[in-house]
């Protein structure tokens, strides 16, 4: 049966497990893992998974695709400790919300048998673990896809319709681009939440503050509640990135209290805050169209596709065992070979 | 029966409309009067008013508490148009954004037989309009109250219970105070919003950037979204303490991006985000408490009291009239007295 592994069990695999059960796809088998004792045999009960596996080596044997959801400071140790358990062909993706490193990791430490394609579902929410899992975590949300140089077209289509599948929306992207894009609408959001929360709480007239403060506030600063480890890891991992979008968040802070100071300036504050609402209520509408922007693809057909191609690779793996098995029967019969060089 | 004018029926005017006619008071005739056309007729049909008012001053008439819910451009305005209507011992409050000019123009502009005290419910959302109003706009929601230094204790009293039956939290306040504590909750995080919303759509990578948006993108500039007459009013009568906040928070942003520029001083980033997310969490759970936070009182005394206060001036007024006709009767059966000095 088709077997798709995903190691890490919290909020992102956990979700993805459930999205992925919730497709009611017949004949894929998922077989999950999770470092934390306990987490996998929970995600198991919850119908996240099919199959706790031990270890990570485990739970990729056999499996045509491998989605690694690891936070992203375990993502490198992750694919070295699978390595040398993946199948031959095998489509492996991850989830972590930098790319730069990753596509780096995998070129390094995964062999040049299988497919590696980046990914980075955006999607997350201010609570983490297994038990903040939710099928419907990634409806209608954008989910980059990274394609390494060596991945096949056809691991690139697997991991689209992957993504589709959970509900989410493709969005191909080189790794440089989203690591630069992702601090301007992710890692810098989550800074300056970060920030005025903590303004306002180490405040001394917190207890005023607290007490006026409003649902404004409270979605403003919401980021400001992301697991620590979290914002860590994204500032080790796309720290050039987000310095740049720190100092112009910063400037364009500085253009909105230019037009606040100069009196006669409040015209043209009128018209940037008018602006900026009207951009808004069109991207909440219809976010602009990308030129490059995939086709947009059924996620029943998708369901089909990825089955298709995990059943085609499940196939020539059929078929290689058979192919060894009949080359042993062979070498049992005759003599081996002596090097003649 | 005892009588409360709402003078602009917008988001604001209109849920509080809405918020005490579910609150069942029998006996209390709302009168409303919104300066657009056809906004009064709608309020009523929608059950925010019971009498649709054609002039500010005929919506006061009578009424023993009065509710300026315009923008805070027509607050002065409205007080000159309603000066000379309004009822001996009437209580008049407000729902701008900014309290220190109001209180000015109150102490200026109304006489001093009523009692003013200023009112903001912080409870905004970033449609407006009458059709945008709800009953629950206000439920749970922080409702500042700052007494005028002529306002009698039985007038806050009466605002104060105002507040409850909207299902709101009175937190009582003194105008500086607000308005400065205010640009640090909502006039600084509505700013940094829209600087934030406005650096991605004015980049030339946005349709990139907005395919990637995810959720904390979307929640982080909600306030983006807000009617840009807002923001231009508040910056117009709070400009001071929003530059300060301003400058607070662009330094803040600096204080972060040390610590993601200096590769040692992550784990102070680790400790710094790790702090936020507790003190969120626990502001989320139960925000600290106010020294002087008032005693807590339940929504149904509070209905009653109010209109124990209203039926309260009412009594007052119908002795005054009776004393007036009586005056007048006797005025007609005596001969005008000259003036003796």
């Amino acid at each position: 049966m088709p077997r798709l592994a995903i190691i890490g069990l919290g909020l992102i695999g956990g979700s993805l497990g459930l999205a992925l059960k919730a497709a009611n796809l017949e004949s894929l088998e998922i077989v999950g893992h999770d470092r934390e004792w306990g987490v996998g045999g929970r995600a198991k009960r919850l119908g996240a998974i099919d199959q706790d596996a031990r270890l990570p080596e485990d739970a990729v044997e056999g499996a045509s695709i491998v989605v690694i959801a690891t936070p992203v400071s375990q993502v490198k140790q992750t694919m070295k400790d699978i390595a040398s358990s993946l199948s031959e062909g095998a489509v492996v993706t991850d989830t972590a919300s930098t790319k730069r490193d990753v596509m780096r990791w995998a070129k390094e430490h995964l062999p040049d048998n299988v497919n590696f394609v980046g990914g980075h579902p955006i999607a997350g929410k201010e609570t983490s673990g297994l038990d903040a899992a939710e099928a419907t975590l990634f409806q209608g949300r954008p989910w980059a896809v990274i394609p390494s140089v060596r991945a096949s077209e056809a691991a690139v289509t697997a991991v689209e319709n992957l993504v589709r599948l959970a509900g989410a929306v493709p969005v191909i992207i080189d790794a440089e681009e989203h690591d630069s894009y992702l601090a301007a609408v992710s890692h810098l959001p989550l800074l300056a939440a970060t920030a005025l929360f903590s303004l306002a709480a180490e405040s001394p007239a917190w207890p005023d503050l607290a007490a006026l403060a409003g649902p404004g506030f409270r979605d403003t600063t919401r980021l400001g509640s992301t697991n620590p480890d979290l914002g860590h890891d994204i500032s080790l991992t796309n720290r050039e990135n987000i310095l740049h979008w720190l100092d112009r968040y910063i400037d364009e802070l500085r253009r909105y209290r230019a037009l606040v100071a100069q009196g006669g300036a409040l015209d043209e504050l009128y018209k940037q805050l008018a602006k900026v609402q009207t951009a808004r209520d069109s991207f909440l509408e219809k976010p602009p169209e990308r030129p490059r922007s995939a086709e947009e693809v059924a996620s029943v057909s998708a369901g089909q596709a990825m089955l298709q191609f995990m059943v085609g690779e499940w196939a020539v793996r059929r078929a290689k065992q058979v192919e060894d098995i009949a080359e042993r029967r062979v070498a049992t019969n005759e003599p081996p070979r002596k090097d003649v060089s």
